[in-house]
C-alpha cells in the first residue's frame, strides 16, 4: 500500500499567499523577529491567550473590554502610544503573565494570520518551539504550508531560516515538490544548522532592530526549544495546543 | 571621498516587483529555463535582434510582418500552434540564426520584462551570459535589480541560483541591503558555486521540463559563459550590447 505523503510548502511572502491551496491544510504562521517567539514565550509562561491584532487602536479598546488583560505592541521600536508593554518575549515571565491575556499588536505576522481563511487549523511558529512544532506536523497528517510573516511583504532571512528548519526536520514525512521549501532548506543548512543567530547577524532584520539595542531580543528568539508550546488559534484566540 | 555605492537588490518573483524602486536603475530580466538562456544564445550567435512578446498570436503577426523572422514558443515543453520553432538554447545555430530577427514568445520572463515601467536600462542574465552580465553592472554605475522571472508568480530555484552567482561576483561593488540577495547568495554558496545542473536537478521546474526530455536543454542552459552576450532592451527589442 503506497499511501499518498501530504504536501508540505512554504510560502515566502504574504503577497505570495494566494498562489497557495490552504484548503484544509495546517498553516503555520512565522514572525521570529518577534511577534511569534513572544506569543511562544508568553503561552509557554502561562498566559491564558493571546489575541493578535492589527492596529494599536483596537488593541487599547479589546484591553479596555477584556479583564486581566496586558495591552503590548511596538511600532518603530518602541512601545506604541496607548499600549503598556512591548514586543520582547523577555518581557513576559510567568511571574507577570501567568493568567492573564495578551492582547499584541504587530504587523506582518498578524497581517498574514488573518489573511489565511480556510486552513483546517492555524499554528505559530519560531525557534523557541522548533521541535514541539515539527512534532504536531508531523503528527498532523495534513498538508502543511508554512507562511513566512517577511517585512512588509518583502522576503526575510529569519523566517525563511526558521522555515527550512522545519523541513529540514519534516520533509520525510511529507511530499516536497517546492521550490521555496527546497531553498529555505538549502539556507538552513547553508547556517551550519545551529547557531542561527551568528547566521541573521547579516540580515535587514537584525541591523534594523539592532539600531534599537535589541540585539539581545534577537539572541533569545533564535534559541531553539526555550518555549515547548504549540499556540493553535482557536476563534480570535491564540492558545496552548492540547491544553 | 566617501562615493556611496549603488544599490543591488533581488526580487523573487514578478508578484514582488511592486516592492522595489526602480527607476533610474538596471534590470535584469533571469528567465534560465529557458527564455533568456535562448536570447542570449541567438544574440551571440548573430542573431539581428530578438523581440520578446507574451501572447502566440502577436508572435505569429509579428513574424507575418517582419522580413527575415523566425517565430519561436513553446506551451508545455511543445512548439505552440502555428509557431516554427522551440524555446530550446541550442535550436539557435550561427547557420540558421545570424542576420534573423527572432520572435519569441514566452511565458514568465516576457511578462516581467514587461512589468519593469521606469528603469533605465534592462538587460537579460543566464548562465550562459554570467560573466559579461557582472562586468556589465559593475561598468554601469547604478542601482541594481536582479528580477527573477520565477514560475506563475512562485520563487523557483534556479533563477535565484543564477542571482545569487551575481550576488556572489558583484556584492563588493554595491550596498547590499536586501535579505533576497543575501539569501541568493547562501544558495549560490550551498550550490558549491559550480556544477549548477547539479544544485538544479531536484528544482520543480527541472521535474517539469524533465517529463518532456528537456534534460539536455536544461544542462546547456547551466553551462557558464557559453554565450557572453548582454542583451539590451532598445524599444521593443532584445540587441547586443556595444554593437
Amino acid at each position: 500500500m503506497n499511501k499518498e505523503l501530504p504536501r508540505l510548502e512554504v510560502c515566502l511572502s504574504p503577497a505570495l499567499l494566494h498562489l497557495y491551496d490552504t484548503k484544509g491544510a495546517v498553516v503555520v504562521i512565522i514572525d521570529v523577529f518577534r511577534a511569534t517567539s513572544t506569543i511562544a514565550a508568553a503561552l509557554h509562561n502561562g498566559a491564558k491567550c493571546v489575541i493578535p491584532v492589527a492596529a494599536v487602536a483596537e488593541c487599547i479598546e479589546l484591553g479596555q473590554r477584556i479583564p486581566d488583560s496586558i495591552t503590548a505592541g511596538e511600532r518603530d521600536g518602541k512601545v506604541a502610544e496607548g499600549l503598556q508593554y512591548g514586543n520582547s518575549p523577555a518581557e513576559y515571565p510567568a511571574e507577570f503573565v501567568k493568567g492573564k491575556t495578551l492582547v499584541l499588536t504587530t504587523t506582518n505576522g498578524t497581517r498574514l494570520l488573518h489573511m489565511v481563511k480556510d486552513a483546517d487549523t492555524i499554528i505559530t511558529g519560531s525557534f523557541l518551539n522548533l521541535s514541539v512544532v515539527c512534532d504536531y506536523l508531523i503528527n498532523s497528517g495534513k498538508n502543511v504550508l508554512l507562511g513566512c510573516a517577511a517585512w512588509k511583504d518583502r522576503f526575510n532571512l529569519e523566517d525563511t531560516l526558521f522555515a527550512g528548519a522545519v523541513v529540514n526536520r519534516i520533509q520525510e514525512h511529507f511530499s516536497v515538490n517546492c521550490d521555496s521549501a527546497r531553498a529555505a532548506n538549502a539556507l538552513y543548512k547553508q547556517s551550519g544548522g545551529k547557531d542561527f543567530i551568528h547566521f541573521l547577524r547579516d540580515s535587514s532584520h537584525y541591523r534594523r532592530l539592532s539600531a534599537y539595542g535589541l540585539q539581545g531580543d534577537m539572541e533569545y528568539c533564535a534559541t531553539p526549544d526555550l518555549h515547548p508550546v504549540v499556540p493553535v488559534l482557536r476563534g480570535a484566540e491564540l492558545v496552548v495546543y492540547g491544553k
